[in-house]
């Protein structure tokens, strides 16, 4: 049993978003990444079975899928996707999520 | 890809907490539980492999382990526990959590 507190990691960069590994194991990978207004993680996808959830923590932004889909992205909002459909997140304030990935890659 | 938004499954009930299925697949399943303060997810565990996250969305509460272990649960606190290891949750006030589980059980 491991206790990780997000509060620890609500540090930002203004060169490219700040990614913390907070959990890695068999079973799945737990990511938090912080965002300036304005950052991205740009849409992506890679040719592995398994998917992934993102889920917005706090500040305001836009989910990213195939062919310039666009989602409105609130605190409590949720996305999964498959980790080979193309993915992608975009701050429209500081913005913080946390990722999952199971199977982890 | 999906979309879910928690301030949907916003819910409660005052005999015992509330459970949401926010995502069930091979990979994993994601569920939200909403406690009124007083409610708990009892110690429980399940001679299985695999791992449980459980995130503090809203509210305060305690983490529960095994021997009686207690941990202090604040928004943005992530538990991460074998899911055969004794693991729980207690609200003292109303409290929202969301909880992974890889592989999905």
């Amino acid at each position: 049993m491991k206790k990780v507190s997000l509060s620890e990691t609500d540090q930002y960069a203004e060169n490219a978003f700040k990614r913390f590994i907070v959990h890695d194991s068999p079973y799945f990978k737990i990511l938090n990444f912080n965002f300036r207004a304005g950052q991205e993680l740009p849409v992506h996808s890679h040719e592995i079975e398994g998917q992934v959830s993102i889920l917005i923590l706090e500040g305001e932004g836009e989910f990213l899928g195939k062919d310039g889909a666009v989602l409105p992205a609130r605190p409590g909002d949720v996305l999964i996707s498959d980790i080979s459909e193309p993915h992608g997140v975009r701050a429209q304030s500081d913005l913080r999520v946390l990722v999952t990935i199971a199977p982890p890659i």
